[in-house]
C-alpha cells in the first residue's frame, strides 16, 4: 500500500506546538496505515498559504495541514484573515483540501484554557485530514451534527 | 434523457442536516426527473469552495449546492466571509454556478425558528439550483419581485 | 451594422425590475441603433458575478450590465461586498467591463424614493453601458464632472 | 528615441480633472521626453481596474494612471476598497505597476483644501509613474523618506 | 558556490530605512554567504506586491522581502490590509515566499520606540528570509515558540 504523505506546515510565532498534537494523535488512531510527515516552518500565518502550496507541488504531499495562532490585536486578527483568505486561494488554484487549524490566542479563559483548545483542535482536525484524504465519506456520516474542534461538539438542533 | 447529478457539499460543523431537505424538496418538486445526487462532507464553511470544485471536476455535477452555516462569533462571521469569497472564485474560475446555502446562527429567534430557517431555505435553494441547471428563463419570470429564502418573500415594491 | 449584444444579470431578490428600466432608456435613447438584450436572473446578488461571466463567454455579449439590490442588515451589505468583488475578479479575468448596478435598500427616505433610485440608476448607467460599448471617448467629456447614478449629480469642486 | 505611452483613467463621478493635472504635470517636469497619452474615462472607481488592464493589454502603454475619487458615505469606501483590490489584481496578473492616485472626498477641511489635495497627489504621483516608467532608481534615494503625495512629506522619524 | 540573490522591495512612503537594516543584518550574521542584493523603490505599500513578483520574474532573485511603513489613519490601515493580500496573491501566483515585513506607525509608544520596532523587525526578518532560502529546517527548530520580530519574544506557553 502507498504511504500517505502529510504535509503540515507551522510557525515560530505560535505558543504551542500544534504539529506534535497532530502527529501524536494520527500516530494512536491510524497505528496500521503507512504514513510519511513533511514539516516545514515559517515565520508566521500570512507566510502558510504558500507553504502549504509548496507542500503539494513540491514535496507532493497527499493532505496538508496548516497550524497558526492569531495574536490578540487587531491587527492580528487582520493577519490571520489574510491569511485564511491566501489558504482559500490556494486550496482553489490546487484543488486539493488544506485543513487549516487557527487558534485565537483570546479564545482561552487563561493559559491552561488555551493550551487545551490547541490540543484539541490540533487532534481532531488531524484525524479530518486523514479522512479526507483516506474515506471521505466517514464524514458525512457526522455531517450536519455540529461537531466543533477546540471545545465540545454542540450536537444537531432539536434533537 | 441524461440524468442531472446535483453536487451537495456541506459540513460537520452545521447544526442541521440542510442537504437532506434539498434531497427531498427535490425529489418532490421534480418527480420525473432523473436525477442523481453527489454528496460530500467537509469540517466547516471554509472547505467548503474547494469540495464545489471538486464536485464539478472530478464528479462532473451539472450544478453544486453548498450548505453552511455561520456561528454567532465574530471570528465565524469572519469565517463565513472568506468561505463566501472562496465560493465566488471558484464560481469565476470554473464559469459554474454554485448555489449557496448559509444560515447564520443567530438569525433565527429560538432553535425552532432556526431550524425553520435551515429547512425553508435549503428547500427553496434546490429549486433554485435545479432552475438553474435545467431551465434558467423560469428565474427571469421573478425578476425583480423580492422573493426571499429562509423567510417569506417581501415583493417588489410599490406593487 | 452589426447588433450590439447587451447582456443583463438580475436577481429575483431585488425589489425592483431594474433591467427593465435599463432595456426603455436604451430603446429610447438609442432608437437607430440595432441592439439585442440577453437577460439571464439569478437568485441574489452573490450569484451574478459567474452569470455575468456566463454572458460573455457562452452568450458572447458585447457588454454586461449586473442589476442588483443590497438589503438592510449587515449580512446584507457583506453579501454585496462579495459580488462586487466577484464582479471585479470576472472583469479583470475577462478584460471586459461590467456596468454594476447596485441599490442598497437603506439608501432611500421611503420607498417611493427607494424606487426613484432604482429607476434613475438603472437608466443612466444603461447609457453608460452603450457608451463604453461604441462610444467610449463620449464619457471622458464628462471626466472628474461629479456625475451621480441614483442621485442628482454635484459637479465639479470650485466650478 | 521610442515615445512613452502613458495611460491615464478616470471616473466621471470624481469632482476634480486629475488626469489634467497630471498630463500638465508630465509636461513641465519632462519637457525633453517623447510622450503619448491616453485618456480613458469609465462611471466610476470599481470600473478603473479593468480599464488600466485594457491600457496596457489593448493600448500597449508603458505606464498607467488610476485616477478616482472616494466619496464620503461608508458605502463609497467599501468600492474605494473593491477598486484597490481590483487595482492589485490588475498589477499582479500583468505585472505591471499601476499609479492609484485616489482621493477620499472626506480628506479635505473644505472644498479648497480637497482641490488642492487632488492637485498635489496628481502631480506628485504623475513624476512617480514616469519614474518608474523610466528611472526608478531615482526613488531608491528617497526610500524610507516619509515622503507624502497630496500633504507636506512628513520625513524619516529622528532624522 | 551560486550567489544567493535576495530581493528588497521598499518604499518612500516609510519613515525609516528598513532595508538597510536588513542588509546590514545579513551582513554581519551570514559573513562568508555570497550574496547579492537587488533593491527596488516604490512610491507606497499598495506597489509593493507587483514590485516583488518583478523581482522574482525579471530580476531572478532567491528570495525577496517586502518593507513598508502602514500609516496612523483608518485609510492607511485599508491600504496595509490591501498590500496584504496583494502579497498573498503574489506568492500563491509564484509559488515562492515573500517575507513581509511591515511597521504600523502606531505601534510605537513614540518615536524612538518605532524606531526600534522598525530595526529589530527589519533585522529579524532578514534572517528567516535567508534560513527560508538556504536552510528551512532550522525554523522547525523554532516551531510553535513565540518568536516575535518587532519585540521580544514571548514563549511557548505553560513553559
Amino acid at each position: 500500500m502507498k504511504k500517505l504523505r502529510i504535509g503540515l506546515a507551522d510557525t515560530t510565532f505560535a505558543r504551542a506546538d500544534m504539529a506534535a498534537f497532530a502527529i501524536d494523535e494520527i500516530e494512536r488512531k491510524f497505528p496500521k496505515m503507512k504514513i510519511e510527515f513533511v514539516r516545514r516552518t515559517v515565520p508566521g500565518i500570512k507566510d502558510l498559504p504558500v507553504e502549504c502550496k509548496l507542500l503539494y507541488v513540491r514535496d507532493k504531499c497527499d493532505i496538508v495541514m496548516a497550524f497558526g495562532m492569531v495574536g490578540k490585536e487587531q491587527v492580528d486578527k487582520t493577519c490571520g484573515h489574510e491569511a485564511s483568505l491566501g489558504i482559500q486561494w490556494a486550496k482553489l488554484m490546487l484543488g486539493k483540501h488544506i485543513i487549516e487549524v487557527f487558534v485565537h490566542e483570546d479564545e482561552g479563559k487563561d493559559e491552561a484554557d488555551l493550551l487545551s483548545i490547541f490540543e484539541d483542535r490540533s487532534r481532531k482536525h488531524a484525524i479530518n485530514a486523514v479522512l479526507i484524504a483516506t474515506n471521505q465519506s466517514e464524514l458525512t456520516k457526522m455531517a450536519g451534527k455540529g461537531l466543533r474542534q477546540g471545545r465540545q461538539s454542540v450536537g444537531r438542533i432539536g434533537v
